[in-house]
């Protein structure tokens, strides 16, 4: 195990990567060239233009006045500056309540730590039991540990106290936390101006009726059942195919672009492409006709699907979106059942128009039922199983793995340089891989089950992952073995023996966890706020596709909060931080750094960055609740385990109060709060009625509602690209680089990420 | 273990106990006397009268028409006659689909009865492991068990297969019959009169407010927020000490009643009572004098409290119910959510006015989480360490602990013929004390947790006995030893350990519950028809208290079906019934003899005897289904214990399939119907209040509702005692055995039940 002094290595190893990172950061944040990478919230928002409109073309590229390096720690404190209210005005409710999950690690941590500190340390350091033990290697921060207590000491009851303090100190923290969120959600939703979400509901699974259409349907159905407050419906078309064409045609476009750019540089030769997959292989034919043609034929079949969509009754899907009058009538039709068979004429408050997932909204429900099981089986297999074809994979990819599938290879391979790197990299990489993917594919699972809204993708999503990672991360790296190994022994095992298992573990991973949280958590959020993906995606997109200031909206990719990615590794942080608050409290201080760390950066990113796809009132939060209880369960059953091998097993009933009591709190929590996240009550629908109408009492609401939840498809579309850029003149900071390029040639093609080199020669012609 | 022959022993004596209490219960009910104890139904109903007003008085008490005693076995085809819809109109829902639950277990059973006998019963008999085995002493029983198949034998492909038949055909009858009993139910609310409660919301934790009481607050929060539909309310009175004084004095009036009865059968002799508890000490006085004045202090007492229940505004609880213009608008408010704080205003579809539970309308909010969690707990304790006490009770109970207690009894005690009977005796009956009053003191922790109805309070306290009964008697008996130790070696082994221990067990206790069910289902049943309890009471209130038809009416003890007590037992023969039918077949006819003998006799007894003191349309399935489905669960889960035991381990995973899809399963079926079991669908509101409007357009609402859920002992009191038997003349039946009493002299006391002996004398003067 780790010493002290290891740690300290580690720890300076991390903090000179994130120093670098967040050097750079500082660096390139100023550059006026990368502004629309680090600030595209301000330029959504319209706040910020292309900056610099005058002065040298250098200025508008690099930034000349040093005095701003000088201060380049000043984005920290600017990202803590703006007020929870402008927050929440600015970036939305759901941002601002997701910064506060870091600030809830905080202050739950923060106290607890202090104790733990003031406490336990002192009563760990000097319990000496490691002293004595001569032919086990210990290291320091074993020492401050629970490991250093002797078994059946009565130094245990501070351990067994400090147990009940922390519980008591977590379940305060997220009850105020829960109680405050709940306030400000009502107060967002209470504030809120006019939404079509508030006046609406979806309808699913219309049953099918024999002499009416779907829409006819539901406008008896409603006209009869909510005859006071129906207003119109909107039926749900299925596009899915539309909308794929749609997609398909915009690539084609931005292919187009990139050959005419390149055409343009380099008139002598026209661009070719080959028509195969990736343009990797086929027929060698001229690009830019090419890919015009493929427009001009995905133009006609797009035209033609968009007149089958809008005549074919087949492609109305049984679902609708119903408005009401009033947000009362919404309300009580979202909350209420329509028809005595529950699984028809299913009524949901509506999701925002553009948290709608489309796709979703046709599902009946023995198909839905059939899929949820499929989904939960396979999320089993995923979770304990997803080794073995990752070992299959990892075999595949050895050196005879591969010689076998390319012989070819093979004399390349046997050089030593190349195997070495092949036997130490590939069967990594597959795992990684598999890693990066693994949101993706747990999203994909989601969307089978078929969720309506992408808030309720991401939440499910997350707490797949949430599980994943409990699992996997978290036993898997206490435990070692597969996560399947880890199933067969549990299941060998007594329910009394698993905690028991389980802890004992935990004191001796202390370290491994530091390293962890230092590698993961503090290098992964400095590399968050350096944004490298989007940095060169956006210098590439520049330099190749953007031809008119909308292109460069388009390319510029704000991103947003990953919910279902970041969140549940938040949770693992809590989940530390509370199983090692009484076994070895030294890994606190890295998890307050890095809530602290992530904190502020989260915070400047979604100030300055993010720019979130929907806004659903932070109702991600029981989920949030839910997960740092299930942490504080764990930790509970954890100590206990581990106290029980320390010949204080008397302990076990003192402690089985605290899972009870905890499990109790979430449920009077769930009473309390919970339904705040899921329904619009009816009084505040009221009011806010009784306001419009006082206020605005000639408003249209049919008008206004018109054409709110049709398919982005059917959209209309915004006059296209017509608005070419007045070059050179006002927007000359990327545009230069393009037409200077002309002017000097422009010879050397241009599928290389070159912008960085080639931006300052031309500005210093 | 007992053979085939001594299981034939104990089944005659048991169908010999069965025959005695037919026998009784064919000849009891052919007598007059007795009518209105075995059709107290039809008195209620108003259809049947004191039979045979006149002819000679012999006739009026035995029956003497001999013909009638040949048909003895009549009332069998008779209770099977009425069909289904009459009986629901005659009986009620909840009755008709209560004996549908014996219905259930014969469709279930029958079919895989017959699958079994196919099947099964010649694959164990010829597996001839047992004759091998020459130590173990085995009986016929065993070698039609799957005990009698050699470990590792292929023969267990068909039980596997029998799993899964069993299984797919219990949850195709289950699917059936929550259907048909949805549709039932759907049927029976669309075809209801005109109901208070189909109008009116409970609406409880009402905020307090400082301006305002809570009447005037209640009204106006519902013409706010609902402003088109309200239409009054009823506030919540705490009349519970109310109740309770209206109570006692009622039994005073019994005391009284009984006293004046001796007093004018021997008028020589005033009679005199003690004043002291239940009159076994204190000063001697005059029993009428003293009845007659504590009625009158009581009745002080009772106005005082009236008056100040009335006016005293904090005897007003923060509930009231809330009634609607239409049923639309009652649905509407008791499914929405009306303050943005969920544990206020808190609405629920109100139960109809006999179904209030009174005492429970007014707990708030945190009051009711830490009830529910000490109720949560007890339940735990009551579960698994109830043989505690009564082991306590039991060594208290032996012979020192009463000469400890009662030295001067000691002599009385050390006779050897006593010191049998209390050895032999009190620590069984100790037991069985608590096994009688269990349900009750469920009930009573139900009340703690404080549900507003006495329909859910059924259905909780049922699923509270289910779990004792589950724990302490289906493992109980298959692993001997208190729960606790159960618990405690359960906790101690793996949870793939845990099916193995059990399931090895169950073939070995097959002859056990084959003798428990005839002794605890056959007989018990039998017992039921018999109403031993009810005879003896009728006759004993008829001789000491009766004086008017309305005591007679009183007196007269319809009962009901107790679903708390009854159903959870039936519950155990399902789990029963299927854990066997893959192990032990021959099981299984005992049990079909059980449901189909339970199925007639339920059926003649809600015909003819039970008289439900509410109504809550079978919503009770739910739980009734949820619960098979636990006893479908664990029998496959014990089943692969058991085979896991048997050398065929490559089971478990073709049987874990089984849990997996029966879960699935059971939340389809959840999805599908539940909710018609909790909800008034809009729709049906709405046609039903467009059928009233049509057919009644003046009704006045307001005034039919006027009093609907006034508090019982505000209820308008009926011209009380007044109309007084003309003896003699219209009911002969009974007052002739009073007056004929009278002319005997009557010396012979009255706390005797000696009805039986005393009427026969009586008619033969």
């Amino acid at each position: 195990m780790a010493s002290v002094q290891d740690i300290v290595v580690a720890a300076s190893i991390n903090l000179l990567s994130v120093l670098a990172f967040l050097l750079a950061f500082a660096f390139l944040r100023l550059q006026p060239i990368c502004d629309r990478v680090y600030f595209p919230k301000w330029y959504k928002k319209g706040i910020r233009e292309s900056p610099k409109k005058s002065g040298p073309a250098l200025k508008r590229i690099v930034n000349l006045d040093f005095r701003t390096y000088l201060r380049f720690w000043k984005w920290m404190p600017e990202a803590l500056r703006m007020p929870e209210p402008e927050l929440i005005e600015h970036a939305g409710l759901d941002a601002a309540v997701y910064v506060r999950i870091y600030l809830l690690g905080l202050k739950i941590f923060v106290p607890i730590a202090f104790l733990a500190f003031a406490v336990l340390v002192p009563i760990n350091y000097t319990g000496e039991s490691l002293d004595k033990i001569k032919d086990i290697t210990y290291s320091n921060i074993d020492k401050l540990s629970i490991s250093n207590v002797p078994p059946g000491s009565l130094r245990f009851i501070a351990h067994i106290a400090m147990a009940y303090v922390f519980t008591f100190w977590t379940c305060y923290s997220l009850y105020k936390e829960y109680k405050i969120v709940m306030t400000k959600r009502l107060e967002f939703l209470a504030a809120e101006n006019r939404h079509p979400d508030q006046f609406t509901v979806l309808v699913r699974n219309v049953p099918p009726d024999n002499d009416e259409s779907v829409s006819e349907h539901v406008e008896h159905f409603f006209c009869v059942n909510h005859a006071d407050t129906y207003l119109m419906h909107q039926v749900v078309y299925n596009a899915n195919k539309l909308a794929n064409l749609v997609e398909t045609k915009k690539g084609l476009h931005n292919w187009r672009t990139y050959y005419q750019t390149r055409y343009e540089r380099n008139p002598k030769a026209r661009p070719k492409t080959k028509t195969g997959l990736w343009g990797l292989w086929g027929a060698n034919v001229d690009a830019i006709d090419y890919y015009t043609a493929e427009i001009e034929k995905i133009n006609g079949e797009e035209a033609a699907e968009r007149e089958k969509v809008m005549s074919d009754p087949n492609a109305k899907v049984p679902a609708a979106f119903v408005s009401f009058r009033s947000r009362w009538g919404a309300a009580v039709c979202a909350q209420t059942q329509q028809s005595s068979n529950p699984t028809i004429w299913l009524t949901e408050w509506a999701p925002e128009p553009r948290n709608v997932y489309w796709e979703n909204l046709a599902i009946p429900y023995v198909e839905l039922a059939v899929k949820r099981l499929l989904m939960a089986v396979a999320m089993f297999f995923l979770t304990f199983f997803f080794m073995i074809p990752i070992a299959f994979v990892q075999s595949m990819a050895s050196i005879e793995g591969i010689e076998k599938v390319f012989p070819f290879l093979k004399s390349v391979i046997e050089t030593e340089r190349v195997k070495s790197v092949v036997q130490g990299f590939l069967p990594g990489i597959a795992l990684k891989i598999f890693l990066v993917l693994l949101p993706t594919i747990l999203m994909a699972m989601s969307k089978v089950e078929g969720l309506t809204s992408f808030s309720s993708l991401d939440r499910r999503t997350a707490g797949k992952y949430h599980l994943f990672i409990i699992v996997n991360v978290f036993f898997g790296s206490i435990i070692t073995g597969a996560a399947f190994e880890q199933l067969q022994k549990f299941l060998n095992q007594a329910p009394s023996e698993i905690p028991r298992t389980v802890g004992v573990a935990i004191p001796m991973k202390a370290t491994f966890f530091i390293t962890y949280i230092m590698v993961d958590g503090w290098a992964g959020i400095a590399a968050e706020v350096l944004r490298v993906v989007p940095l060169v995606i956006f210098h590439l997109k520049n330099t190749f596709i953007v031809k008119t200031e909308k292109d460069r909206e388009e390319a510029m990719d704000a991103g947003g909060i990953n919910f279902y990615i970041t969140e549940p590794r938040i949770q693992l942080y809590f989940l530390l931080g509370l199983v090692y608050a009484t076994v070895t409290p030294i890994i606190l201080p890295f998890i307050i750094v890095f809530f602290a760390f992530a904190y502020l950066v989260f915070r400047h990113q979604i100030i300055n960055v993010y720019d979130q796809k929907y806004e659903s009132a932070a109702s991600f939060w029981p989920d949030i609740h839910r997960r740092v209880i299930i942490g504080l369960i764990m930790s509970q059953l954890l100590l206990m385990g581990l106290l029980s091998t320390k010949g204080v097993s008397k302990s076990t009933p003192v402690l089985l109060v605290l899972p009870v009591l905890t499990v109790w709190f979430h449920r009077f929590c769930k009473g309390r709060f919970e339904s705040a996240f899921l329904r619009f009550p009816l009084q505040d629908a009221v009011i806010k009625d009784t306001l419009e109408k006082a206020t605005e009492p000639t408003l249209d609401l049919k008008a206004y509602l018109h054409d709110a939840y049709t398919h982005p498809v059917f959209k209309p579309v915004e006059a296209e690209r017509t608005v070419f850029i007045d070059e050179e003149e006002n927007n000359p900071l990327v545009t230069t680089k393009r037409t200077s390029r002309r002017e000097n040639g422009g010879g050397d093609g241009g599928s290389k990420p070159d912008s960085g080199r080639v931006t300052p020669r031309v500005v210093l012609d």
